[in-house]
């Protein structure tokens, strides 16, 4: 247990050492379960709806400096954001773990077996809002943090956190706000590594190496409300915007390429209603979004969507707003590195995606030479009953703890 | 003044007897006015929003009743239906006059000038809901049955009245009532004439002949709901039925027949919506009407939508109303007897149409041989400051007081 670390010199986890590269699952579990355990609990146990952060980075900044590291707060508006460094990064790598305290809400609590915010473990899972979303991740970096700085006080480079309130709600003043202070300060990060749940199955089975961008959209075009005996008289919005509503969802935006696949778009609303059963409605609205791969960008799609409406004579009006751009990290040191240690510890070759929703790693990507997205399964992520294996968080804690013995241990270059 | 008739020798009408055929205008509102004004202002201070009747039939019974009609009510439920009958049909024409006397609501007060339920007089329009439609049609009904029954006491064949007080409603307990009973009684009926407000401008330039039948529906279209990031899970329910959408809203269903245009189908309402940015909804409900002419039917327009929907891969849920049963009256008598008498009066060849919404025509239909509809100008129907002409009124008046002479007082065949 890490929560006396402080000033103590006969630390647990220095009785036991670390064996590398051949622990045995148990020996694992052994190794890092109770930390991480109690860890998690705590957090789970803070109610840290998005954008609150419920003292969950209180107690991530405590951890981090027992263990030496530099902490600083970079608040904006409602959002709690840390920043914790320990170590130089001149000539070595500077190697910095993401992540979020923030969770979505609930939903309703009589979908869950146990509080949403009161931790059970039961049958080797923890059960609880954020468990795989991602505060066993959390608890699991700063533990391998904990058991890495232990082993290699004097280790080269530095490790950084950067931890927000501000990932799981509009995410305008979390992560994009640390990014943007430590570009003002010329800090840079070399390898980025966010704990989103990324695993399909097994441990380390899919990794994210990027994200498709993201686009949302509202159009209301607007008709001539009439009779429906008169339909020489009206023009109906719903009628005309079918032609439109069925190009954009049979479209192919773009070819898909090794990492992306295509563009996609998705309506999420249409509505149009006159209240009368004789009456046609006056308006249509439709809400949509774009999940857009790097072979797309922001401008192309709005000119493509606003151009196809007036060619089919369509009066509309659109509101735009570019959600996230995509980002790739291509081959290299990290990329590597992941897929060693996940082929080491989990006999597994890793898939290479770029799928799901979209995270902060396409902040870090303007700052870090390389980000890649590891956590455990999200299987329940945003669910009722959301849990995570227990097990699986002990050997996500010995994966992250092997990245940086590979990071910045053994001696490597940047690329 | 018809108040006092009953019983009284002396009528005013007697005073100045009917010159047929070259009754100038100004001597027809010399002739008519005050009777109908008189009416139809009793008649609009009764706020008998559908299908309240609020007395109006009550004031319709003691005129025909005073003028030596038998008078029945055939309520049912919430709704008053009156029946009179004044003469024998046996080897001779029944003309039927058929009206409601219900109204559509008012809607908000403030866009009214003067009270909605508060007949005003003004630049030769008299304002009041009901005016147009169609409560200045019934008192043209009244007045120029009384003036005809004075001058003809002894006429051929049989005058009846069918008003209802739910027409602008469900419209099942009314006319639909009356006729059901009057069937069972094998009361059969030559002529009918609906009073329902036909004219674009010019009194009698548009007369109906027959109207479309009318379908409502409800399709709920089933997807699955999913997250926007990975649409290959998940089944849009907005993108799938937008090609249905777009059939049948570009679909020609019947080609215009002389009198009926195509079957048109609108769209009244479509909704669907996740209530987030990021995920797409379980369902979509989209409701519509068709208005059908007789070269379709309800069995062949619901088996078409029916099919498509399944060809298009769609699970779909469909309600179906069958709203009203198209009707037309042929060439005959009754609309020679129309169209020559307003040709006499107005001085224009009339258009015989099928347009506008449904009327309860299609039920009286199903007794009567020929049923027209003919009424004042439709301009401001169900809305607000609606009006009719008061002048329009004495002239609708006296071609309702010549089709009565037309029919009973020549020799006439039925066809």
């Amino acid at each position: 247990m890490f929560k006396s670390f402080k000033g103590l010199p006969d630390l647990p986890y220095a009785v036991a050492p670390v064996e590398q590269h051949n622990l045995e699952k148990q020996a694992l579990g052994e190794k890092y379960q109770s930390d991480i355990l109690d860890l998690i609990q705590a957090l789970i146990r803070k109610p840290s709806i998005t954008p609150k952060d419920e003292g969950c980075s209180q107690l991530l900044e405590q951890r981090l400096g027992a263990i030496g590291f530099q902490t600083e707060y970079f608040n904006k508006n409602q959002v709690t954001n840390l920043w914790a460094k320990r170590g130089q990064s001149k000539g070595a790598p500077a190697v910095v773990f993401s992540g979020h305290t923030d969770v979505v809400p609930p939903g309703q609590n009589a979908h869950w077996h146990t509080g949403p915010f009161e931790p059970t473990i039961k049958d080797g899972m923890i059960y609880g809002r954020g468990a795989s979303d991602m505060k066993g991740s959390l608890a699991a970096m700063i533990v391998a943090a904990e058991h890495f700085i232990a082993q290699y006080p004097e280790h080269r480079g530095s490790i950084g956190f950067m931890f927000t309130s501000d990932e799981e709600g509009d995410a305008v003043d979390g992560t994009k706000h640390i990014v943007h202070t430590l570009k003002q300060r010329r800090e840079g990060i070399d390898f980025a590594i966010v704990g989103e749940p990324t695993t399909d199955k097994n441990l380390g089975d899919s990794i994210r190496i990027g994200r498709r961008g993201s686009i949302n959209g509202k159009i209301t075009i607007k008709g001539k409300q009439g009779h429906v005996g008169y339909p020489e008289q009206l023009i109906n919005p719903i009628h005309n915007s079918s032609k439109l509503i069925h190009k954009l969802a049979t479209k192919r935006w773009d070819m898909p390429s090794r990492y992306f696949p295509s563009t996609s778009f998705q309506l999420v609303k249409v509505h149009s209603e006159s209240g009368a059963m004789n009456v046609t409605p006056a308006t249509l609205e439709m809400v949509f979004n774009f999940r857009y791969s790097p072979r797309n960008s922001f401008e192309k799609i709005k000119s493509y969507v606003e151009k196809k409406a007036q060619k089919y004579g369509l009066e509309a009006q659109f509101e735009w707003e570019h959600e996230a751009s995509p980002y790739l990290t291509r081959r290299g040191k990290l990329r590597k590195t992941v897929q060693k240690v996940i082929q080491q510890e989990s006999q597994i070759k890793t898939k290479l995606t770029t799928g799901g929703g979209i995270s902060d790693g396409r902040y870090i990507k303007q700052l870090a030479t390389q980000v890649i997205e590891l956590g455990p399964c999200n299987k329940t992520i945003h669910q009722a009953n959301e849990c995570v294996s227990v097990s699986e968080l002990n050997r996500l804690c010995h994966m992250y703890y092997r990245l940086l013995e590979e990071l910045l241990v053994k001696v490597v270059d940047k690329n």
